[in-house]
């Protein structure tokens, strides 16, 4: 499914070559889906967008005027290429605060969101035939970045006796007896919102100190929890790869903008990957990044709406005949079982697009072994989005 | 040379392994200059900004307008990862009125800066162990990228007989008898400032095709030309891979937003590693971009400074006993063989902005072989500045 290049003209060119790295990443659907919902919405559909993982709250107010004043001077340039030294310190006394951990600002690197942090992770880390673990389910960028870039991802199966997390036991099993070069790890996850606590996370950090690999820890749902808060994997493993970003508990997706915490080892390459990569993370996105740690408050009183829409959700699903779904602990997603009603999860948000006007993400995004039994539905809506989306649910259910 | 990272504390924990990857990449010396500059300036030294390809014009108005009109109501949020189709279509219409050439909206992506469409086009086209010419000197970050992403640069020694340009003979003789996978040209190029004419751009197009190889045209620095405007390769063939910014002409460096225009078969490639490695481009700067195409007569009366400035340092460099560059034709870069003063251009770089603050940026950046002879300075400034720059460099240097 690629909607964007539905309807395309052939071409009279003949085609020149391209990539096999290419053939290997799959699309992300939910931004398929994306896609195809701007065309509903276009043609005069209500959709109510669950597709995505991203807030419906703008941008926090002490971050849009940051930025409304970088455009009064109107000079918007490159910056360092690891970001601008003010936001390097604040996220560093983040830390401090947060995790009471200790990371000089040297150590963080502002990055064009996470997807930036991904790829100048592996780069400085991988080299073309590396294996990393990464669960499964779990977010589908991992899998293709890896995959463009030579490096093997090696899938965890997450299963309820391991409570859906990455431990030494599965991620042994996973590695088949051959050695890994990394393991990717993510509380709150994504789709699942399972959350790990500090003993299994500490345990699955020791086991990659143990065989001598580096540690990723995508933190980005971190600040998104229901019941107890998140461990970073910095409290575990002062050398751990931490990857996080503004745009989820700062409602900052479209701004791209990032952040990593490596080891000081890992300054220098990854420096030097980012000067010819990336050259720097958008400036003023950078100066509203800054500001928005100004709205804490603000940001807690979202968190406490998604709350409201998580515990509503795992109450009314049910209801529509949605009985199974991964533990939601952490992140703004439920990860649903769909196989009473197909076995095709593609089809299955297509058609609940565009006969119910509710768009959701695939979950064979996520997890191509089981995932079209699954979609994944976004919360980070208002209540009354939610309400409604399940109200169209089940009415769209109850007439197939 | 790695100025960020001077002075950091060694740290305790023991060095988890780095890639052989990321070691092969080079730092890219104009960034950390630009680093080092900052902190000269934070230290209250006035600098001069020769380094950097960066125009000092601020962001032109209807820009700034379209940016300050998204801070209104705040929701910044992911974009089709191709960017948002208004956008795409009016690069269509700028093939059309700048160049003659038909290109459909479908087939032009938008990018997160031209350092993204580097990385997308590479990945798309190329797998590890493919060999890719690229001209020496050049800009740098083609090598590093390609290194990064496990693909060999070809590098094409650029001379005099040929017109400091590539061309069928010497990409063919620096093919040294074994195929090629791809040619990487640039017109205006960084950091030179040689152009192609059409014969010369059609004749290295043609030995693409006829070799089965795609052709990628680095066109960032079109419109900014002082002779004869500038010819895109899709005047000469259709299926050319171009990557173009608003970076440059449009005084956009720090929005990070460019676009590629690719054969209508690597959309889909493209897209599906856009998802995943980029998401989307920033959504401000999206918007920002569309309108900056409202302002031309601005961009013009800029590019008219730059000529003035261009003429000025022709006139004046000879003076101060900087005899020989290459022929500046189009972009906004001298570059300058120092070799009379020094070899060593990162030593000279150094000690010209800590004793005399001009910031330019060393040839050994450009040029692996003879860059030591060369420093790039950027004359995107105001002629007062370029003035000043001369008049300091030359009185250094007859203080040396």
């Amino acid at each position: 499914m690629s909607p964007s290049s539905s309807g395309r003209a052939p071409e009279p060119t003949p085609a020149i070559g391209l990539s096999a790295r290419s053939a290997r990443v799959a699309p992300f659907l939910a931004m398929s889906i994306l896609g195809l919902a701007g065309e509903r919405e276009a043609a005069g559909m209500n959709v109510l967008h669950l597709e995505v993982g991203q807030p419906s709250s703008p941008t926090p107010r002490p971050a849009l005027e940051a930025a409304r004043r970088e455009l009064e001077h109107g000079l918007i340039g490159y910056t360092p290429s690891l970001g601008i030294p003010a936001l390097r310190a604040r996220i560093s006394r983040h830390y401090r605060e947060t995790y009471g951990v200790d990371v000089p600002a040297e150590r963080v690197i502002v990055t064009t969101g996470s997807s930036a942090g991904f790829v100048l992770a592996f780069l400085a880390l991988f080299d073309a035939g590396d294996r990393v673990a990464v669960s499964e389910p779990g977010y589908p960028a991992y899998r293709a970045i890896l995959e463009a870039l030579d490096i093997e991802p090696v899938p965890v199966r997450l299963t309820e006796a391991d409570a859906y997390v990455l431990t030494p036991g599965n991620v042994t099993r996973a590695a088949a007896g051959r050695p890994l070069n990394g393991i990717l790890a993510m509380s709150p996850a994504n789709p699942t919102g399972t959350m790990m606590g500090r003993a299994p996370l500490a345990a699955l950090c020791a086991y990659a100190r143990d065989n001598g690999i580096p540690f990723i820890s995508d933190e980005i749902y971190h600040g998104l929890t229901y019941a107890a808060p998140a461990v970073s994997a910095l409290e575990c493993r002062s050398d751990a790869v931490i990857i996080n970003s503004f745009s989820k508990y700062f409602c900052m997706t479209g701004w791209r903008v990032g952040w990593m915490v490596v080891p000081a080892h890992m300054v220098d390459p990854v420096e030097r990957l980012a000067q010819n990569l990336y050259l720097s993370p958008p400036q003023v996105s950078q100066k509203a990044a800054l500001a928005a740690f100004d709205a804490r408050d603000d940001m807690e009183r979202i968190r406490e709406g998604y709350a409201r829409n998580r515990a509503m959700l795992l109450e009314e699903l049910p209801k529509i005949g949605v009985t199974r779904m991964y533990p939601a602990d952490g992140a703004f997603y439920i990860f649903a079982d769909i196989g009473d009603f197909t076995g095709d999860s593609i089809a299955f948000c297509k058609a609940l697009l565009n006969e119910a006007g509710v768009a959701a993400a695939p979950g064979v995004d996520f997890d191509p072994v089981h995932g079209n039994r699954f979609i994944r539905l976004s919360f980070a809506r208002s209540l009354d989005e939610c309400r409604e989306a399940v109200r169209r649910i089940g009415q769209w259910l109850g007439k197939r």
